[in-house]
């Protein structure tokens, strides 16, 4: 079997769910509207042209099944989403459900059979546009979703729990939806790397080890509004000044620690030509593989932010808008994954995900691994998101591969379940 | 003559002065409106009081004259604004009007008269709110009025032309206001300081060397928008980095040059907290009493920030929004206003002025010379804006004092006009 076909038929599917939009010219695909609906459709019928038994679950997610060696034996899961941003690209999620199609298409092909179950996951809702939620499809199926979700309403006031129903679903069938960790082995999933590292590297893929953890505040530093023509620059307090101390220092900070960190917003108050700013807000997104590196690394910031406030007589005040521990990878799954990436005569290149994905949720349930595929000039959220055919050939080979490698190896084999 | 009821009086008259306004509950009091007319018809009245003959100019300046000891003798003029920005403080341009009053009663109380006439000027526009234009009055008087400024109209689309006719002046009348400089002496003006400096040296007054020159440039810095997760420290190129850095040197040069520097407004594109920034766009607004420090500042921030551009990858582009050359009093008349504040007891403490004044365009005319009186915080162009009577009264000898050390000092009454 070569994989050239294999890859351009997995491009024409992303070109041919991208036509299932909400608005016209971009690509908008929200949870639970009827383009969700057609989409979803659409995946069916590909799923069950590849040997699957499918079914919609009570938070809408697609699930084909392709039966074990025995009957019902425990699924390894594959999976990804099938919503989107607005305006977006058409690989980031959709990509990953499709080769995990293909995946078991090939198996189906030659008629083989694994001692584990596979099921191709496309979850409803990752982006959590619509509702302002992410992760909902992928929280039901770990069984980690918080019932209040429900109650979330989109910017029309139709509750989470409505939206369900008006799709067709019982109201209460998203409880169901939460899978017995008895029943799965382990959760894999390939997603566009929306960054630049392969691209820099020249590699087609690479394994990711953790989803970051990340830290996101906001600071505020107030100094005094004056004149800019009659304050001598002794007498100043000039916010932003300091605020650009700080922007400095979150460079460094992440440097020094191995983190990233972005000052990515920053509002200048009164913001007017002739006056001295008085006050600067500006957040700080800080993201790391490892929960104890980014914890030393904001330490650090706040330790220097303090020092630049003092010594420019200014005040400072912090809040914490988010925080999310980081995911590790399954260091098993995900020496599995390389060497599937071996296999085909490639460096397994080993990468954090700055990025969250329906991973994070599923390691709630399960062992999990990620495969990323370079994407154009690391680009996603945008309709210029772009992957090549022959990169998806290598990442539908090493998922493939992949499937075959758990097949054989005894130790993941055996692997008792999760209690 | 003691100076205190002098003082209570002037800022009695500010009080008074407040009250015309076109906003209830603050003061606004712009060009050519019915508030205008009705201050001006207050301050007529002080003038007349004071002993002089009063007349309005055609673009609505209030001219009170008190003869010398010859009929039709050249003037001394001392003046200031009667216009406000919005929401303004009741200080900002009308002391220096009431002070030249006072100074005027004083004489006419002894029944003295000087070598030269005194002209006191309430300039019906400095402030440039109503159209967007300012200086209009002292442009007129001083005769460097560009007659396209006519045709400058308001939010409403009434042109100053209109409003002036509306106001009650002849169209072409505006013409006649400029000044012969054969007929000036010199331009004294009182002002509240806009600024800390002679707060923080515990000084009542301060006299003026120069009002600064100004240079506003708008730079823009270019990098790429980038994933706050997924982009590598070192694969960045961060526009709000870049700026940081260039708001630190903006400060350095400040330091090193001796001139002030400002960065007021920075924008950051796309201002999102998970997001690189792509660009942005801050303005620069330095000043110095000397050009010459001015442009060899800014030709070294220039460089610094081609150099951080550099460094970092990005774009760099600059526009000068506006440039205005330095205006230096003259130092003959400076000295003389330092002697009279000596003759109080006091240092006289001589600095530039970071705003404009009206003193800007008269230099067009004559010699100038300014006298600071200290304002709380350094607070101007704001409700708060506020003085001492203390502080008042001895501006009011200074320049009380001023007029007489004119009148008897030859060196400048036997000055020839200017050409």
């Amino acid at each position: 079997m070569t994989a050239a076909p294999s890859a351009e038929t997995i491009l024409a599917r992303c070109d041919a769910l991208a036509a299932h939009t909400e608005e016209p010219g971009r690509l908008t695909r929200t949870f639970l509207t009827p383009v969700h609906a057609a989409a979803a459709a659409e995946v069916r019928r590909w799923m069950e042209a590849a040997g699957m038994t499918v079914r919609m679950d009570g938070m809408a997610n697609l699930i084909g099944r392709y039966e074990g060696k025995e009957p019902d034996a425990p699924a390894v899961l594959i999976g990804s989403h099938l919503d989107t941003v607005r305006d977006a690209g058409r690989y980031d999620g959709m990509l990953g459900v499709l080769l995990g199609i293909d995946a078991v298409a090939r198996l189906n092909a030659a008629g083989r059979r694994l001692p584990f179950a596979v099921e191709v996951v496309g979850f409803g809702d990752e982006e959590g546009v619509r509702f302002a939620r992410t992760l909902l499809g992928s929280r039901a199926l770990a069984g980690t979703l918080d019932a209040a979700a429900l109650d979330a309403a989109d910017t029309d006031g139709t509750t989470l729990a409505q939206a369900l129903e008006a799709f067709g679903l019982a109201p209460d069938a998203w409880r169901a939806a939460a899978l017995d960790p008895a029943r799965v082995r382990a959760y894999l999933e390939v997603h566009i790397e929306q960054g630049p590292v392969l691209e820099h590297l020249s590699l087609p893929v690479g394994v990711v080890t953790a989803i970051a953890g990340a830290t996101r505040l906001a600071f505020a530093l107030g100094g005094e509004a004056g004149h800019a023509g009659t304050v001598p620059m002794e007498a100043r307090r000039d916010a932003l000044a300091g605020a650009a101390e700080a922007v400095l220092a979150v460079e460094t900070v992440a440097q020094e620690h191995g983190v990233v960190a972005t000052v990515g917003a920053l509002e200048v108050a009164p913001g007017a030509v002739n006056v001295v700013p008085g006050r600067v807000r500006f957040t700080v997104d800080l993201r790391a593989a490892e929960d104890a590196a980014r914890e030393s690394a904001l330490e650090d910031l706040r330790g220097r932010l303090q020092m630049i406030a003092a010594r420019r007589g200014l005040t400072l005040a912090a809040e914490t808008l988010h925080e999310n521990a980081a995911c590790p990878c399954s260091p098993s799954l995900t020496d599995l994954l390389a060497e599937a990436v071996e296999d085909q005569g490639l460096p397994a290149h080993r990468l954090m995900s700055g990025a969250g994905h329906d991973a994070m949720a599923m390691a709630d349930l399960c062992d999990v691994a990620m495969l990323f595929v370079r994407c154009a000039g690391g680009v996603s959220h945008n309709p210029a998101e772009s992957v090549t055919a022959e990169d998806v050939a290598v990442a539908a080979d090493v998922l493939s591969d992949a499937l075959v490698l758990l097949a054989e190896r005894p130790p993941f084999h055996l692997q008792e379940p999760r209690p």
